[in-house]
C-alpha cells in the first residue's frame, strides 16, 4: 500500500518537469452556486492532461535506480499514451509502442505519433491491453499500466497535493475516474493536509464501473469498453490496487452524457478553455453536491484533460447549451 | 498624441485591477517552424478578453478626479461591452446601456446583461455608434468609445507591454486590427523596449479597411459592418486617433475566413484553449510573415479574447481541420 508521503517524494521527483498548473475560478459560477469552486487545471499540463505525472514518476524511479529501459509499452484512450511518448522522448528513450482500441479519437492517435511514438490499432480495447501486456514482457521492455501501478498513482496524486497547498480548507474535491489513478491519488493526497476534505469521484451513468464496484465492496468489471462521449472514462474496470483506496472515498456519481455534454460547453466558455468531456463530468458531481449542502463550502474540480478531438466538439457544439444558464437549486438558504 | 510613457501610467494605474495574462508556447509549433512562438493570453484577462484594460484606465482617470460619471454608455460588438459592464460595476456606477448591433452573438449580449448592463439592440452597426454617441451626452453620462479614446488605447498597450518584459528580443508582434485600440497600443508599448519588434496587424480579408487605409495613407470606412467569422474586427472603420499609430506600423495582412477557421481550430488545439475566431488571424499573419524569414525569430502573438458562442464554434467544428497539421513552407533554410 502507498502512505500519502509517497505524494511528496513524487512530487520531489518530478518536479522540475512538470508545470505547476493554475487554479482558475469563474465569478459567475460562485455567484450562481453561493460556494466558491476552485479549478485544477491540469489541462495545461505538458501533453494536455495529468497523466505525465505517473509516467514520469515511475520513468525517474527506475533512472534513479539506472534501470531506464530502451523501450516502453503501453496501452491508453490517448492521454497516457501521449505522456509516455512526450516522457520517453524527454528521457531519450527511443522505442515506444503504444496500443489503442481503433476508436480511439484519432486527434489523440495523430499526437502521439508527433511525439515520436508507434501506435498499433487495435479490436477492441481489451486486445490493446492483452497485447500491451504481452508486448511489455520482450528483453529491454517496460510497460507502463496507465494506473495498476504504485508510482502511477503516487504521481497523479501530486496534482491534488498542489492545489490543497494553494486553497486552504477545502471541503471537497471531485476528480473523473477512469482506470482509478487520479481518485486513488487524490485519495492519498488529502491525507496529508490537517483540514481533509471529502474525496468524491465522477464516472459516466453508462461507464459506471466503479460506481457499481464501490456499492457491492469488489470489483465490477465491463466485458467490451462502455460507450460514452467521456473517452477518458471507456476502462473496463478498476484494478485491485485502485479499488484499495477508491472503496474508502466518500462516493461516486454517475454522470447522464447530456450532462457531461451541457459542462463541456460551460466549463469552456466559462473558463475559457478547452476541456474534455471526462473533465467535465466532476464539475456535474461537484454542482450536485453543492445543492444538497447548507453550509458555504470550497470544492476543488480537476479539470484533468483538455485534449478534445474535432468529431467530440461536433457533438458538444451541435446545439447551444449556452443559452441555458446553470440553475441551482439549493436544498436550503446557506448559513 | 499619447507618448509610450502613457502605457507605463496606465499599467500602473490598473495593474491591481487586472489580470497579468501568462505568456504561452507550444512546442509542436515551434518544432514545425523552427521558430519561437510566444502567446499573450488575454482570453484569460478578467470577461475573457483585453477591453477592460481600456475601460479601467479611463474610469480611474475618472475616479482619481472625483470626476466619475453616474452612467455610462457605449456600443459594442461584445467584449467592450461585458468591460464596460464588469469595470462599471466594480466601480460602482449603477447604470450602464450598451448598443449593440442586432447580429451580435447571443452568448455576449447574454453575458454583458449577466454583469448588470441594460443592452439595446439595434438595426445596424452604424445606429448602435450614433445612438451611444448621442446618448453620452445625457446628464451626467459618459460615452466611452471602444477604440476612438487616448486612455483606452494607452489601457490596451499595457498588455504588450507585460508581454515585452516577460519575453526578451521579441522580433515582432502580431494582434488583430478592429477599431485599432489593440494595435496603436501595441505600436506604443513596443518603443518602451531598447530591442523594438516590428508591429504587424492581422484582420479579415472581408473586412479589410485598416488594410485600405494603410495602403492609401487615407482612412477607407465601410458603410456596412462587414460579414467575417471574425466577430470582433466587423469594425466600419479606423479613427483619425487610431490611424495615427497604425499608419506608422510594419504592415496588415488579409486574411481569408478559411484560414481564420483553421487557426482557429489549431490555436484551440494546440494551446488547450477556447480561442476567438479574431483571435486566430495574428497567428495567421505571424505564420505567413515567419516563412519569409531567413534567420531565427522570436514572435508575440496576442490571443486577445477568448469569448467564443455557440454558433461560432458550430462553423469552426463542423469539418475537421485538425487532421490537417500545418504546412510550413519556409523561403530558405534558416541561418
Amino acid at each position: 500500500m502507498l502512505m500519502p508521503d509517497d505524494i511528496l517524494t513524487a512530487k520531489h521527483r518530478i518536479d522540475k518537469y512538470i508545470v505547476n498548473t493554475p487554479v482558475l475560478r469563474s465569478d459567475l459560477l460562485n455567484e450562481i452556486t453561493g460556494h466558491n469552486i476552485f479549478f485544477k487545471m491540469e489541462s495545461f499540463q505538458i501533453t494536455g492532461a495529468f497523466k505525465v505525472r505517473g509516467v514520469l514518476n515511475y520513468l525517474c524511479f527506475l533512472k534513479e535506480r539506472n534501470m531506464l529501459p530502451s523501450r516502453v509499452v503501453t496501452y491508453s484512450s490517448g492521454n497516457h499514451a501521449q505522456a509516455i511518448a512526450w516522457a520517453s522522448r524527454m528521457l531519450d528513450i527511443r522505442k515506444v509502442r503504444v496500443y489503442m482500441a481503433k476508436d480511439t479519437s484519432n486527434l489523440k492517435q495523430q499526437s502521439t505519433r508527433e511525439l515520436g511514438a508507434e501506435v498499433t490499432l487495435t479490436g477492441t480495447r481489451a486486445a490493446a491491453e492483452e497485447r500491451a501486456y504481452l508486448d511489455g514482457l520482450s528483453s529491454g521492455t517496460v510497460f507502463i499500466h496507465p494506473s495498476d501501478n504504485d508510482l502511477v498513482i503516487a504521481g497523479a496524486g501530486t496534482l491534488t497535493y498542489e492545489a490543497l497547498k494553494t486553497v486552504d480548507n477545502v471541503d471537497a474535491v471531485f476528480a473523473a475516474c477512469g482506470g482509478g489513478a487520479l481518485v486513488s491519488g487524490c485519495y492519498l493526497a488529502s491525507k496529508l493536509f490537517e483540514h481533509k476534505p471529502d474525496i468524491l469521484a465522477a464516472e459516466p451513468k453508462t461507464a459506471n464501473d466503479a460506481s457499481i464496484s464501490y456499492k457491492k465492496g469488489k470489483i465490477f468489471r465491463f466485458s467490451k469498453s462502455p460507450t460514452t462521449i467521456a473517452d477518458g472514462a471507456r476502462t473496463l474496470g478498476l484494478s485491485a490496487r485502485t479499488f484499495n483506496y477508491i472503496k474508502k472515498i466518500n462516493g461516486i456519481f454517475e454522470i447522464e452524457e447530456k450532462d457531461i455534454i451541457y459542462w463541456t460547453a460551460w466549463l469552456s466558455h466559462l473558463l475559457n478553455i478547452s476541456c474534455e468531456p471526462t473533465s467535465a463530468m466532476p464539475m456535474a458531481a461537484g454542482f450536485n453536491w453543492l445543492e444538497k449542502q447548507v453550509t458555504k463550502k470550497n470544492i476543488l474540480v480537476i479539470i484533468s484533460g483538455g485534449n478534445v478531438d474535432q468529431k467530440t466538439n461536433k457533438v458538444i457544439w451541435n446545439s447551444d447549451h449556452l443559452n441555458r444558464p446553470p440553475t441551482f437549486k439549493a436544498l436550503s438558504v446557506l448559513t
